[in-house]
């Protein structure tokens, strides 16, 4: 008799998007005539660039022709991109890095959910509230019951304090989503120490470090001394470069990193991710390897900081106007995203329902991420320019 | 502390294509004049179609325009791929699918290795002897102990009998890689019925059912009757279209297949597999679906029907070619792959060396796949026509 894994029948269904989409729908069946204006989803909106359109296309051409057709390539990634990416990402920043130590993949959180597979079932894991649901609920897949929260809250500044019993594997998202939080390098040696001392895995997901614009603040968790010991990283194209739609990641597993086995053996993350990521995937395609490599031309590299920039003119434009209106506003500095205390204490829902009803503008409520978000609602920046000036104005009209 | 998987530390290192890259180079590098013709690794050859190529530059273009571009898709898969799938691959065999029982993903590879997050560790598992090596690798990495081998070879016409005990997990290949089988309705219903009988699952991998020539050979398990409550099947762009290096696969989980608590409670696999697939993974790359969408145009269908004619048409020189000489060959008929039977019984490293050293051509030793694959070797029809033409004049010189 076939058994399922039951740990499945353990997550809770996180309706957050759905439940938005549901309300949005019954307002706009019944308001045809409004037009509304989504800061919600955490979506670029920007068209690739002209470096990029111009590398697929040719990759394509390469595709149609017997002596430049590509099969299956190196499961783990093309070293021409692999290569950019150390020389442009890492170097820059006194970070020597192996090609052997950055895997490609189709996105981080594919590799965010994977990275579990290679690592004990019985680790105790450490979260952040809120949070990014995938952290969670692939544990839980995973059949990991022993999770500690990390309150982030305005009393805290949204950083985390250190958990009070031993975990694990800890999961810091930096810059934060949905809080817009970041660490500067004190801050953050903190849990590279900490991991250190405890011989702690930290999964560190810098999605959006593309989007940081101040100073020491670092870019990668290996910018600390001692983290290629602890941590692991995650990158994205998706939203530093509009990949979304198109799909391509990597993850840093430093060789010097090391997990152990329940006698205490030391054994290599990084071989073992290697033989989960060859057996279990088949590469990402590619023309978007390809495209993916163009980010490093000089053009590219441009284009991409300036859709950057007019992202983050929109968190500026967000953060003023919510501010003329006296609603306190966090993150939006150095992430796309901007975390807000709702007026009045009003529950995340309610202030939900209040901005689609009355300015007719669909936001996130925090409570969504977690009981810490309750309170809280979450606007992006990757909406277009004249809406977000558009939502401001709207948002001068509102009277609570 | 970090413990790490130990079911890692258990998987037998394959260095089967390693091992045949060392000896062709060592070969090589000592005889620069020689040329080596490769039938060894299973990978395609031709450059993509001309319909698929000109779907891919309009679907790069609409990436370009901020009315066209697309970013997150739906993880599960694009409606106007899936539909096509439906309506091409399915309805004209009489089976009847809903949108959400076909869920799109970047490779069957990925998702016959994946599959195992959602089935309890304590299954007992199928695999045939030879075997396409990731489907005992990841049931190892996953800590699944209990392996039934279902040894194929000459003597049973590479066709498994049932298994003497109880097994949950069924691996079935069809046609299969590495022997080129096929089943009829008849010999796969035997499988359907005993999955019935003893409500075990059935993996069916059907890569290369584009491959099949023959009447009465089906390209879906759905062809028999009841699949649908025991049969999970994979599907793949891969040698069907040529996409080794553009990836592009589905999976098909029926609503009415239900796995089992420990308590008996009836749970739907469709339903797992929809939370596991929306949770670790992001959706294939919107130009790849667009790609795919295309292989169903008329022109599209005759250009990948073309490929494989022109693929097939190499299978028929090898095995004839082959018979010339007095080797046994098995498969080729509906799939891309000749198994043959090493002469004087000579083991497969013997024969693989023979070949590569007197007739400067790479297969791949049967053994490599298992140990009932020894005795026995693999050549490939993704080769050129002039290639392959090529290799059977030198076989004619073969002597042992």
């Amino acid at each position: 008799m076939i058994k399922v894994n039951e740990n499945f029948l353990k997550i809770k269904n996180n309706y957050l998007f759905s439940d938005i989409a549901k309300r949005v729908n019954a307002f706009s069946s019944e308001n045809q005539d409004k037009k509304i204006i989504r800061l919600g989803i955490g979506d670029v909106t920007r068209p690739l660039s002209p470096t990029i359109i111009t590398s697929l296309h040719e990759a394509v051409d390469e595709m149609s022709k017997i002596d430049t057709f590509k099969g299956y390539g190196p499961e783990l990634g093309y070293d021409f991109l692999i290569e950019k990416i150390i020389d442009n990402e890492f170097r820059p920043r006194g970070i020597e890095l192996d090609k052997d130590e950055v895997f490609i993949s189709d996105g981080s959180k594919s590799d965010t959910g994977n990275i579990g597979d290679i690592l004990g079932v019985d680790n105790r894991v450490a979260i952040t509230d809120p949070v990014y649901p995938v952290y969670l609920d692939t544990n839980i897949m995973a059949g990991r019951e022993n999770i500690t929260y990390l309150p982030c809250n305005k009393e805290n500044n949204f950083v985390p304090a250190l958990p009070k019993e031993k975990v694990d594997m800890i999961y810091l998202c930096l810059p934060n989503n949905p809080t817009g939080t970041v660490l500067t390098k004190e801050q953050l040696k903190v849990w590279v120490d900490y991991a250190k001392e405890n011989k702690s895995l930290i999964l560190f997901d810098a999605a959006y470090e593309a989007f940081i614009t101040e100073e020491n603040i670092p870019h990668s968790i290996y910018e600390i001394d001692g983290a290629k010991e602890v941590a692991i990283e995650f990158r994205s194209f998706s939203k530093k470069a509009g990949f979304t739609g198109t799909r391509c990641a990597y993850t840093v597993i430093p060789k010097e990193l090391k997990g152990y086995t329940t006698n205490g053996e030391a054994v290599s993350i990084n071989k073992l991710w290697n033989r989960r990521h060859s057996t279990k995937f088949n590469g990402v395609p590619y023309i978007v390897q390809k495209a993916a490599e163009s980010v490093y031309t000089d053009s590219g590299k441009k284009e991409v900081a300036d859709i950057i920039s007019y992202y983050m003119e929109n968190a500026k434009l967000i953060k003023a106007g919510l501010g003329e209106v006296g609603i306190e506003t966090f993150g939006g500095i150095n992430a796309p995203y901007i975390w807000l205390k709702t007026p009045n204490n009003l529950p995340s829902w309610d202030f939900f329902d209040i901005l689609l009803n009355k300015l007719n503008i669909v936001g996130t409520p925090g409570v969504g991420f977690g009981q810490n978000g309750e309170g809280y609602f979450r606007l992006t920046a990757f909406g277009s320019r004249d809406n977000t000036i558009e939502a401001m104005e709207r948002f001068k009209k509102l009277s609570l």
